[in-house]
């Protein structure tokens, strides 16, 4: 349980500032599992922040991978038999390892047996799950407010990061309202699952799910409101933001943070 | 058959521009069974226009997806065993549901399988199918010239849509020449693929193929232009298209359509 | 074995500009088996340089790829079982045409299956392997230095080209060490797999391994420097990097290549 004495959602524009030095300094090892989609902008937004990624979804050796990593990002756009295999041996050894993982659950209103797998690897012990309102409703059977997705969180002893003009970050005791962020970030495939692969390293360098998720969301909505400010439309703006990651200093995130 | 009345190629440029107003409005969603060289650059294309892309290659889940989504992209860039269970999923899954989907039989002209199965496919009833000179003289087996072309179009009763400088609509009884474009598209992957991505978004607001067909090539090639007078080259042109397209409106397709 | 009057590594700037300038002119076919990371990047930089990609990974056709390609890129970044086996033959495809390939022996330091495959590899005869100092640790058993990887390439009959802050290419007897680049090429993923494709490409148009791929590397590194004096970050030198292929001309890379 958390003691009360815990930094809250307004200290967390600091935190955000800290995590973005230690990534920086401690250049962790993230390996995602995740959709040809996203691979190669989930890779780019990693590096820019300082950390190393690998993106092998082969069973044959992806426990290798895993075992050297910090961190493990799931992400469902990625769904075959052999990727779900890769899933399954990526997970466990990042829960023999006591490795953080990040599950995120794209598309799981798309696919019934899609949601089923989600469901499957929700209850094997994520860190965090990122997801969005549609995706929240398909996997905990109840439309997305503040009160359901703290309910639903404190019920699965779980933190949740629900995407959405507002990002709410919870566990069930502690929440985070994350102002931050751009329109353009919804018209740019891959965003949100950078933004997960965000959340994974922040956790390699942050045991608290709670903080290193809510932090991430700061850093990253931080990161698109600077580059939105650079860009012409969705193609620049994709640029741009990995422009703004590898630029972006823990002053800036101070300064820019709306968390409440 | 089509009545004497129909719109003409001279009508396109409005047509083009209703059409792009129509993909915003209603965001259709696409389904996309594209190779992982194009996946990103499409997704991020649809989404410019307006669209909802969604990407899965799973046999598992495939007809899911493809039975709630609007329209759905074949593209054979993508062949090996699972995607190839794939793909015959999920054209069975539009044939059913009689959701329109478009053929692109890239690179046919290399391995004689690919041929024989985009030959298979072509008999199997797509909307469209969108294809360079090359391949279709390699499924068709006569080079391709505008009488080939709309003789071919007319024999199998299939709208064709072939790119070249010029590009060439036909449905065997009407043509449209469009005459928009730059040769930096011809620098860049996954071209090709969007343009086909884009054909396949229209047919979901536009029943008629030939007109869906050729008002995308001409929104694209709009765009093209656009995009070319801000880039430096087929890196920034890559980016500078899916601003153009995020950016375009109807009365700038209207201006510069170069429809015959 | 080499003759003594052959050209020293003094001569390459004028023996890049030719390369590059041959490249435009013949347009080679290069087939690249490559990771779903790196497979969109790493295509538009072979056409930006004027070469026509192809990138399938299909067992049952990338025979007939290869057989119609000038050149084969193999990166393990791709590695599960039917890639595997369409590794194996791509590989034999090209052995029996007598054409060019490159071994990339990404992340062999990861996975000890992967070191096994790319050792496997290596023995049947690339005509040359690019690597970085914990890739070339990994699959000879020593550390690398100049002597080392002189020593390596020389034992094993092979042309090495290990990438670094200096690019060291050799065949054992000759050695270039290439001081072109800039730190952000660290930044970006896929940037390495890129040099590799050029690398394969200039293959296709100059049979001597050793001064294919100091050249490529030496045109990949010129063009490095002139995108990021365009750059604000990675994301923007990415972009940049492509521009500046497509428009570098031999006297810039004779004025700006650092060879010795």
């Amino acid at each position: 349980m958390h003691s009360p004495d815990i930094p809250k959602a307004g200290e967390m524009p600091l935190f955000a500032a800290a995590l973005l030095e230690s990534l920086r300094a401690k250049a962790p090892r993230v390996h995602c599992v995740t959709n040809s989609v996203a691979q190669n902008f989930t890779a780019n937004a990693l590096l820019a922040v300082g950390c190393v990624p690998s993106m092998t979804l082969s069973a044959d050796e992806i426990g290798d991978f895993v075992s050297r990593s910090d961190a493990l990002l799931v992400n469902l756009g990625t769904f075959d038999r052999e990727r779900r295999e890769a899933t399954e041996i990526a997970v466990e050894t990042a829960s023999e390892g006591k490795r953080p993982w990040v599950l995120d659950p794209v598309f799981v209103d798309r696919a019934p047996g899609r949601a089923d797998f989600a469901r499957e690897l929700a209850a094997r012990g994520p860190s965090v799950v990122r997801l969005n309102a549609s995706e929240f409703s398909t996997l905990f059977g109840v439309q997305a407010s503040r009160d359901t997705v703290i309910a639903a969180a404190r019920a699965n002893t779980i933190v949740l990061a629900l995407s959405g003009e507002t990002d709410l970050v919870t566990d069930g005791t502690r929440a985070a309202a994350i102002g931050n962020g751009h329109p353009l970030m919804a018209k740019v495939t891959a965003m949100g699952c950078a933004a997960s692969a965000l959340v994974t390293a922040c956790l390699a360098v942050e045991t608290d799910g709670w903080r290193a998720a809510a932090g991430a969301l700061t850093i990253f909505g931080v990161a698109g409101e600077l580059a939105a400010a650079k860009s012409a439309g969705p193609g620049s703006f994709a640029v741009a933001i990995l422009d703004a990651l590898h630029a972006l200093d823990g002053a800036t995130v101070v300064q820019r943070a709306r968390v409440t």
